[in-house]
């Protein structure tokens, strides 16, 4: 691949500032020929084959797609044309419905003569159009063009997802569509769909409708709308399957059946984020019956043979309070909770299975009885996927793909499936690994937000579970993403331009000096945020932590800028432009105070942005010692070095994102 | 007026970066009192009075709007509330759908404890509410405010328009509803739907169905969808006037009956812009027993009691070279086309009115017979309207608020239909004058640009329709208008965000360089772009002349500065800013070069680029000379004056926009 990757490299070269196509993810296999291919108003498109409707819908989509990127007027109907721009020949219509396994391989030929997509079944097809369009880029003065390449291309893992919590706070069916969208550009095939937790049950149930009307505070989705979603992911190759957390996470469904608890309730929606007591009881026969009827009811909605069944976070303390339970476990001799969630997972398990359907669930639900044909979906790490394929369960990993914690791209993009000895399984027990979910919590996310909370993200993680385990290039990963980003944008994705509307909010007329900011902090990692005060879902998520992005640019690449600089035995590689860097962010402060101070919701960020200049002061001073060759003193790195520990619990939620790479420099000067 | 700025100005200064209200437009009357109404997550609305649904619904989409601009959870329900943050009063339900002369006047009022908007009917509310949109703005941490003020307020026009030009470049639903939304956010309240010129027949027909099929390339309004966007318009307080344009601008329609044309045709759909030869023939009678059913099935498909036949641009090339109407002319007596037209015209308006409605036409329709209660549109300026309204008729003004012109801001905003005499008129007949239409003719505007062709500069021709005739400080509309330009967003206007995509599509990751040209660069204005290259249909509108916007901010804070610069004696003020700017833009050549030359697409701007660095050389040069108190010499005005002059015709399609301020400053430094 490195060969490849050079020819890639003098193509661009010779196209100005195109760089390397932005592909991601990156292909299984692909070659560079010579020229290329002229996209212009004359694109003709002919589908051949057998692929049937599926694979024209997707043509016509293609078409529509390809000229709002490049602003071309172009036929949005299929033409049989004596010599197109592009041929798609798929051999079989396939299945209606995407499924676990399915063929999704394809070959792509671009050529200055017209390009040519091949596949055994249209799910290639799809995967192959979005392939070429991120081929198209600028080229002659009306006209794009793409550059000739052979991509012979296929999946490594048969299950790519991304789970959308729509529990804690609701996400409205066009922002669903639009991450299908999304997800669909990038090659995930499997959306994982959260629909009730303790904060919302947003399914409608016409067995028992009083679950979404007294559990969503009106908010949920209609059957109509499910069935619409469904088609909708179906046409763009994405599986659906939808989770019902329990026997934890339960709270909103026990406000309208508060019988089926563990406690006698009343329960109100819950507002507040963490784990929970509410649970079901799972001693009651009712709650069975419930169960069948309810899960009868989803499995008919869904046509995908995997449904979803949670059980995680069982605090067990509700099982522990009831006197009813203690009897129970008596009885059977369950000592722990644990095995009282065992004997609920397996009842449980028998109904999904009396539907038609196989379970999925979190790493909790693998205990004895679970059958053999369900999947695990790993929140605790490659360990327990790795346990549970020896056991001869299939396993998806999300542990590592957790979006909401506000990772950097590339420590997503370097957790792969087969880490922590996943790679030395015997073939058989690896093989039942079958890919990974992204997962999108939505503690801290609404649907204003949510798109910049995926994306660009989201995408090295479908490139982690579609390209050869091999492509782990980071710099030349964060490259292709950034095109990718942007092309996202021609979906309708917003996940940029929300970033300056929020600004403007916050900002009014001055939002461009607020950038100064917001473009080199970054929302604290992990759980943190929710220690640095109260949030409930009725909190406004509109501060500068909520616009700013997940990981900042300019501190990435100012970050690799001091790597090279302190790699230069000469210590001058760059200098410069570091140096630069360093004298504008010291400007923040002066330039934002008047604005911070004379602002009751950005007030809380002058300690931050004080904390942001003091911090390009000392890099620039450590700047000055490593120049001159001479060692910080002592004195120097004791006034200084406090400046490298930032508050515990910052109110705003932020960090300086130049932090670490300051800490290299002073570190370097005092010749740490 | 005066004093109540100066105590807004005193308001704005203590709420730190937020300026007077950014209203547009501005209110009839409006006093400012002390402290101001928070707006948090308690708020909550009550609606009292008569007012029914149209308000309920009203009341309901504004607490979604108000929860979007914020980013606040606020109750998607109304809820009969002890103390309402605002209390809605309405006193009648009004007619169910909006007329020529509706009541829109309403009162509001915004003190510490609550607002209260009072109306006599729902479209006062509906003014009143987009009023208090516009006066939220950031406050406390978690909150918002609005500033205590009492507003009455009502139109000075009852006929507020803007024109959408569907034919040339099909608009879709989507974009007009947000285009509704737009105009009812600016208080504008007719939406002018040009439905069918030369180049596309967009709407269904049920009695002449081959119209649309053959007509539109498959993109036309069903019957449904007219009626959808109809009552969405309604809702909002907006009229729909459909306007089928004829005699001439019908190539669209002969396409499938060419057998109405004054020439046998065959016909095909017009791709050129221009005024075209195809005209119906006023001879033939099927001519109006056609027009006679479909004009009835049109009459019925919109509510509203006016109906637009358009009129205009008829060249009597097909009408003098038919011998059939050369046979009819000399037998009736007409001698020139104009009496031809003026016959057709009152044939069409007995047709109109026999459906039971009145007729709206462009200029060419004021001929003798023309009804007594149709209204005159004016494309060629105030003189005509006034002439119309001497002879009894009603009248609109569309001169000077064509903003497919690529006018600046100002120069519609001073644009007044009483301007050239009218004001002198006897009150009787200036009263005729109803009002004006911004107008947004297609050629070069596509759905994708649209928005920011529209945006934010019709905002200023609202206010001029809207607002007392003596609001008319430039200086002040503009501070205004930048606030609910950035406020429009909040609707899902596109126009600012398309930009910086169309910038990435351009210039990929180097998007930010091409922004330093972008944003100093206007389009040309008038009808200056298709002499400068050939344009159809077809023709991608992709350049950077697309991206640009109609008006360069920055040019125009720039030549406020140089006036200020050149009114002061000591020749002082402001001088280090000018030369900072000028010094940047002295960059723009070199910075930028590179990218042009590697890009066929940019390449047409190198000259662009270089001219703008050279202005801003000549411009340091001016500034040297004023500084010094030297005359510029002679050599040196030879030298620089011809960078003055621009190319006749630039293939970029663009302009220097700071040209004219550098003139200012060299003409100053030469002393001429």
């Amino acid at each position: 691949m490195a060969l490849e990757m050079a020819v890639l490299t003098l193509v661009a070269a010779s196209a100005g500032f195109a760089a390397r196509p932005a592909l991601v993810p990156w292909p299984s296999s692909i070659d560079v020929g010579e020229g290329e291919l002229v996209v212009g108003p004359d694109f003709r498109l002919a589908v051949e084959g057998r692929g049937g409707e599926l694979v024209e819908r997707a043509a016509k989509r293609f078409l529509e797609r390809l000229a709002r990127q490049t602003g071309l007027v172009l036929p949005s109907a299929l033409a049989p044309a004596a010599k197109p721009t592009l041929s798609i020949r798929c051999e079989s219509p396939g299945k209606a419905l995407p499924r676990l396994g399915m063929d999704e391989s394809y070959t792509l030929t671009v050529a200055p003569g017209g390009a040519a997509l091949q596949a055994a079944e249209p799910w290639g097809v799809l995967r192959g159009l979005e392939t070429l369009l991120q081929l198209v880029g600028p080229g002659a003065t009306t006209a794009f063009r793409a550059p000739s390449v052979t991509i012979r291309d296929r999946p490594r893992f048969p299950w790519r997802g991304l789970m959308l919590d729509a529990s804690r706070h609701f996400m409205p069916v066009d922002t669903v569509k639009r991450t299908l969208d999304g997800m669909a550009a990038v090659k995930l095939n499997v959306f994982h769909w959260h629909l009730t937790d303790d904060q919302g049950y947003r399914l409608e149930s016409r067995r028992y409708p009083e679950l979404h009307r007294q559990g969503s505070d009106g908010l949920y989705y209609t059957r109509e709308e499910v069935k619409e979603i469904v088609a909708y992911a179906g046409e763009r190759g994405i599986r659906v399957v939808p989770e019902l957390d329990m026997p934890g996470h339960v709270t909103s469904w026990l406000v309208s059946h508060p019988e089926l608890g563990s406690m006698p309730g009343p329960y109100a929606i819950e507002r507040e984020w963490g784990v929970k007591d509410p649970c079901l009881d799972p001693s009651k026969e009712e709650v069975y019956r419930f169960l069948d009827s309810l899960l009868g009811e989803v499995a008919a909605l869904f046509p995908d043979p995997y449904l979803h069944i949670g059980g995680d976070e069982v605090n067990g303390r509700q099982w522990n309070a009831s006197e009813r339970l203690a009897a129970f476990r008596k009885d059977r001799g369950f000592g722990s909770p644990h095995e009282l969630q065992g004997y609920f997972s397996q009842r449980v398990s028998k109904i999904v299975t009396g539907h038609g359907k196989r379970v999925v669930g979190w790493d909790e639900i693998l205990l004895p009885g679970l059958p053999k044909d369900s999947v695990v979906q790993s929140w605790r790490g490659q360990e327990s996927l790795g346990r549970a394929a020896m056991q001869g369960y299939q396993g998806i990993l999300s542990s590592g793909y957790y979006v909401d914690l506000m990772w950097s791209a590339d420590r997503h993009y370097l957790t792969d499936p087969w880490d922590k000895g996943v790679d030395r399984l015997p073939e058989a027990d690896r093989a039942r690994v079958l890919g990974g979910e992204a997962t999108m919590w939505s503690e801290f996310t609404t649907a204003e937000i949510v798109d910049s909370r995926i994306w660009p993200r989201t995408a090295a993680i479908a490139e982690r579970l579609w390209s050869p385990r091999d492509v782990r290039d980071v710099d030349d990963m964060y490259e292709r993403l950034d095109g990718v980003s942007r092309w996202l944008e021609w979906l309708g994705l917003d996940h940029r331009a929300v970033y300056t509307r929020m600004l403007q909010r916050l900002a009014g007329p001055r939002h461009d000096e607020l950038r100064m900011l917001a473009d080199v902090v970054e929302p604290l990692e992990d759980y943190q945020r929710g220690r640095t005060g109260h949030y409930t879902q009725q909190t406004p998520l509109n501060r500068l932590m909520d616009a700013a992005r997940p990981e900042s640019d300019a501190a990435r690449s100012f970050s690799r800028r001091v790597d090279a600089l302190l790699a230069d035995p000469a210590l001058a590689a760059g200098r410069e432009a570091i140096r630069a860097r360093l004298l504008e962010w010291q400007e923040i402060d002066a330039r934002l105070r008047p604005l911070l101070e004379g602002s009751e919701r950005l007030r809380e960020c002058v300690p931050l942005a004080a904390e942001a200049s003091a911090l390009a002061s000392a890099g620039l001073e450590a700047l000055g010692f490593l120049e001159q060759g001479e060692k910080g003193p002592e004195t120097w790195w004791a006034s200084r070095s406090p400046l490298l520990e930032r508050e515990r619990k910052p109110p705003t939620g932020l960090e300086v994102a130049y932090r670490p790479a300051i800490r290299r420099l002073m570190e370097a000067a005092a010749a740490r």
